[in-house]
């Protein structure tokens, strides 16, 4: 397999991607191309010796900056690394590509230029989270934020292949992320959304309710782009700031700190328990293509583990389940 | 004053209510009204001797359970503890209201009962809470799942006014929860809102994401009822998530109790910092009238907290000054 990865997107870009690129490079054996300035590309792959010869650099002058709109991907910066990447996997150069740059660009750069898998409408970007009991599926975190309930389904029947293929769960259950679990509860546009997904023969357990997404009461959850995206940045900065506040907190006297010395292995395996970066890179869901988002915080271990999840996308097969699934469940409805 | 609280609402009602009344009671000197069964509040109120002369009980039959529908309480269930309490407030025995019940219903059964403010068309829920600097206000968290932007507006001088009175901030700040802080960014309804807030002569500071909730970055957040909702069951239920599986490695080895113990005054220290209770009541705002919804899981700290608010909310004339404040914003922008 051949992934392109965006070596200038991301808040320690080029650095961490290349560590993670080598470090995948190493790992997993697949042929990796990093996309981007190819003087300072090369100059973090210099460190490495011996450089992978599995890795190819290939340029690309500019850069989509986080701050730019969308569309300069497609037009004032056809050449930027996000561009390129893309356009890689549509001359079949490359078989996946991963950004952790300006999300609006990879999506827009990535539908102009593959398109989506038939059936779909529009793409969703699915993340897995830790909860409670393992990891769960939230779909759509910002791609698509004024979706009809057509989208939604398609985003469940997206997230049930992904669920499936990917965090090995038999047979999903699927949520819809509402005020209250009460049929009769939500805006029109939920309740649409509900009694299509309940039509839909998937795994649908109903409404879920905020409160219900970090017990990991179901697998996949099915909102609209604009609260996805505001529960994943709520539940990110809630976690730092519980973190900043606690370390504030355990460093004020001598006592606390060794206490929390002492605890150090447990406050190790929280972190690793609820350690994200295990599925480094967030799939843009419905594209006629495989691209992946990673964090702009992305370690380098992150990226190495997108780069493994774009491997394992490819090699399940995930598109083909995605259309299957978007077949089979039309197929249903209509009987 | 006289402030007339729910005695059947809540997950430990009505003896936990019974003991903050009492604990308020003794504390502030308000008279109270305990509205719900005589004959359990009666139980309840023997434990504490002498009983506060301060403290009467309001007969009422019936409860709105949480799971019905919010239009109970005007419907099959007048007699409810929620509707004969908003009821003393419409016939002048009772200067405010506060249940722990289902929110649902007393918002029903308070806009039927007390109307709104003039210039206001939709109440909203206002939460205060916890952030890495100090307190901040979300508004509306589920009173109106589909505001317009006028609504929108409304929640902003609502919030601008109980941020200065109740929280003690001269010139609050008001952020409006987008998907990213730039004026491109958002839904038609977003962006429009955003256009009226602008205008509105209020401290704006225009588009603020998820991430900035618990950073403390504005003092007041607006957004519509659906995803303010699900914002505040997200962020309780991911600090509950973190909490439990922070204990359960804490508690898995001699060495991490004994770390734990040591640091116990940090995390009592977080606890306190983060303690919601300190405004244990979230008042419905807009309303010709005074309501305040407390948190079902209510300590009697957090009911005794909310009666101290809801003597402050009216001592402080917060229904007068959002009064004026509609009045000068609408003035404002008609100029």
């Amino acid at each position: 397999m051949r992934i392109a990865i965006d070596g200038m997107g991301g808040d320690r870009a080029p650095g961490v991607i290349v560590e993670g690129a080598v470090a995948a490079a190493r790992e997993f054996g697949e042929d990796i191309i990093i996309v981007g300035d190819e003087y300072s590309i090369g100059l973090e792959l210099k460190k490495y010796k011996p450089s992978p010869s599995n890795i190819t650099v290939k340029h690309a002058p500019t850069v989509v900056e986080m701050h730019e709109a969308a569309t300069a991907s497609i037009r004032r910066k056809k050449d930027s690394s996000i561009n390129v990447g893309v356009e890689l996997m549509k001359k079949g150069e490359a078989d996946a590509f991963i950004s952790a740059g300006n999300t609006g660009a990879v999506v827009c750069s990535a539908v102009f230029n593959l398109g989506l898998l038939p059936g779909i409408e529009r793409p969703g970007i699915a993340v897995v989270f830790p909860t409670l009991f393992g990891f769960s599926l939230l779909i759509d975190v910002g791609a698509n934020i004024n979706p009809t309930s057509e989208h939604l389904l398609q985003y469940a029947v997206m997230g049930d292949s992904y669920s499936k293929y990917i965090l090995n769960k038999p047979n999903p259950t699927v949520g819809l992320l509402n005020v209250g679990a009460e049929e009769t509860k939500g805006t029109d546009f939920v309740k649409q959304s509900r009694s299509l997904l309940k039509e839909s023969g998937l795994n649908f357990i109903g409404n879920v309710e905020g409160r219900d997404i970090f017990t990991g009461k179901t697998d996949v959850i099915v909102c609209d782009g604009f609260v996805g995206n505001v529960v994943l940045k709520v539940s990110e900065s809630l976690a730092d700031a519980i973190k900043t506040l606690l370390k504030n907190e355990l460093t004020k006297s001598k006592i606390t700190k060794f206490g929390a010395f002492l605890s150090k292995s447990a406050f190790k395996a929280l972190a690793k328990e609820t350690d994200y970066s295990e599925y480094g890179g967030a799939p843009l869901l419905g594209l006629n293509g495989r691209c992946f988002i990673s964090h702009g915080r992305s370690s380098a271990k992150a990226i190495k583990n997108a780069i493994r999840v774009a491997a394992e996308f490819m090699s399940h097969r995930i598109n083909e389940h995605i259309t299957e699934g978007i077949k089979r469940y039309s197929a249903e409805r209509k009987e």
